[in-house]
């Protein structure tokens, strides 16, 4: 019998970050608990980190994953938002590092392809198959069906993805 | 007499990050210690957070700032470069919010107007600045000598600036 493995999906955001955390064993998949951190909008940059940090230390301590994946963030036009998103991204990485939990990073498309089948789903497809894939999932907001997806498309390719292994 | 204040100042950066301490009490400012972290190129992205949270972590353990300030980061055009600058930058700004250490921060024409007299200074002048107005001090890198101008900038600005207690 294939071992279970616990992965966390992470969707890095400033003013949320949605998580997802799910079971895998062999070929089958089930849902754990998700949901989303949102630090509050009037801190300053630093203390809004530090309480992202934080929230995702409790997770990381609370749930034991045994494997994390973060999607490598959709970098647009502007790079004012790449600067913040990145701080935002900086933190989610280093969380699970920190507590010696591989990360593995997936592009944005490369999820929706594995989840939905098309590289350019929107939110609501890749929701809906996340409710379908995941029977008794409860992510309220579309930032946990995102992390749960996230978690999903590690869980389907684990086993060839260059795993970066913490030291 | 004045109370003496510890000012950590730090310049973010994924390949190397600068870092310069000094004391200020009243008009008086002196320098204590300064350096650079380089988390090996060779480690995955997560790795080299981590790295360099826990090279932060440590200087604040052992240094025990009463105050930081970072560089607002200069944003060129390149979303990429943005991204990656902010995944380090995150954890720089982390790093003391995380030992309750109060965060400024100024942007790079601000703190090279403090120092040298004009926003848009070279580095070798603001080096030349940082070793005048710090006797003593052995900023082997730039890197290290902007962290210290970065420090002295707070030193003079401290009284007015909004600084970002973390609660």
């Amino acid at each position: 019998m294939a071992q279970s493995v616990r992965i966390l999906g992470i969707d890095p955001g400033l003013r949320r970050t949605g998580w997802g955390l799910i079971t895998c064993q062999g070929s089958r998949v089930a849902f754990l608990a998700s949901g989303a951190i949102t630090p509050p909008a009037k801190l300053a940059l630093a203390d809004r980190l530090c309480a992202l940090a934080e929230a995702l230390d409790a997770l990381v301590a609370d749930h034991a994953p045994d494997e994390a994946a973060v999607e490598e963030t959709f970098v647009n036009a502007d790079p004012r938002s790449a600067l913040k998103l990145g701080q935002a991204r900086g933190v989610c990485l280093l969380a699970p590092a920190r507590h010696s939990v591989p990360v593995a990073e997936y592009a944005a498309n490369r999820i929706k392809k594995s989840v939905v089948g098309a590289g350019h789903a929107d939110k609501t497809q890749v929701a809906a198959m996340v409710a379908r894939l995941l029977p008794g999932s409860r992510a309220e907001t579309a930032d946990a069906a995102d992390a749960l997806a996230i978690a999903l498309c590690h869980a389907f390719h684990r086993k060839t993805a260059a795993l970066r292994a913490v030291s």
